[in-house]
């Protein structure tokens, strides 16, 4: 029984996940996969032999059961950051391959085997497996049938290029915090003017960056320069 | 038995995680935690109730075997992008809480009780569990003790701020891929300097906005205008 959502999308068969484990295709006789770097430093390196035969296994099952080889990705905090772009390109693949190790780094020469090195962010983990979870997770919900209200995805932050309006449900009054007025009053234009406007406030003061890859449509420009007002005036009080 | 770092911190008590199922702090009489939106709209929030309880029972919990209260953190699009800086900062901490949802929004009042919002990156996941194991990650293994070599965690990428250099384990000659000659040449001082030079050029022509941030040495300067000028060379050609 799964809960999750991507657990849910297994069991209907909307996707297909097969975990393989690299030790397994190592020839060293204790089984070893990691070895010190050349040239002398701290930690160890995952070593070539067994990622080449893992990946060689894994795409001969693939090709047998009528998949592409399809792309190759090794998380890598050297790779190219990892955004909703990324996860909609990886979407319309057939088959992705994930290389995940739990080690100081990789024996370079495994980068000849990848198509993308992807990285989830500039910061240090104990291994790939997680971050590989958050983009399998990012990359099925965006499969055909994955999320049931089909509707639910174009609202987030960052499929409209903008961070989220404040949302409110019942009830309406908990413990003395109010929803605003705007959104109980039933008129929908004012809730859609409202929820543009808080969108475009939190976005020019969180995440401004986020405005300048955008193409703003007059009246958000006009409803910016507004808000742009309103805090100038809120700073000279 | 644990085979991951956090996994072995855990069992050796170099770090707490309690896991709190705010459902059970429901009050509604079928123990839902969402609801529509007020203003309409597709999709559901999470309610402010359930957290509130939840939030307020795991506080008393800690109060009471003796930890502080600590910072709350919400997993949020919309926050301050997660990177090695606040992993550091969070690892100060003596308890931290992760609010995570399984929902299209929450409820806005939930964010008064939170003392950090952070965002993983630029992408929508199915919910905050995955994102929160990241950074429970990232953060655990800055703890004492947790990284069994203490050695390995300075040399990673962004600790230094530049990207890793390439990195090689045997065998020297791999399928005939060929490991850098001086790597096994034995001069430590022309090792370093190779590592130094591939690190700025990977930094520069992949990430050259980590350049910016860091305050270079006469050396790496020198380095960096000789890289330039033989990738202006090679482009040229």
């Amino acid at each position: 029984m799964h809960d999750s959502i991507v657990g849910k999308a297994l069991e209907r068969d909307e996707l297909e996940l097969e975990v393989t484990d690299f030790r397994q295709y190592s020839t060293d006789k204790h089984g070893n996969v990691d070895d010190y770097p050349f040239g002398g430093g701290a930690g160890m390196l995952l070593q070539a032999q067994p990622i080449f035969d893992a990946m060689a296994a894994t795409q001969a099952k693939a090709t047998a059961s009528g998949h592409e080889k399809g792309r190759v990705i090794l998380m890598d905090p050297a790779g190219v950051p990892f955004t909703q772009r990324v996860a909609e390109d990886f979407a319309k693949e057939d088959h992705l391959t994930f290389i995940c190790g739990h080690y100081e780094g990789y024996d370079e020469r495994i980068r000849s085997l990848v198509t993308d090195e992807v990285s989830m962010g500039d910061y240090i983990l104990t291994g790939g497996e997680l971050p590989a979870m958050v983009m399998i997770d990012a990359i099925s919900r965006l499969l055909p049938g994955v999320l049931g209200n089909q509707e639910s995805a174009p609202g987030d932050s960052f499929s409209t290029g903008l961070l989220e309006y404040p949302q409110y449900t019942r009830p309406a009054d908990f413990r003395g915090m109010k929803v605003p007025d705007v959104l109980i009053s039933g008129n929908h234009q004012k809730i859609d003017d409202w929820r543009e406007m808080q969108s475009l406030k939190r976005t020019l003061l969180r995440r401004p960056d986020l405005l300048d890859q955008l193409t703003l449509t007059g009246d958000q420009k006009r409803l910016l320069r507004d808000i742009q007002i309103e805090l100038d005036e809120s700073d000279n009080q």
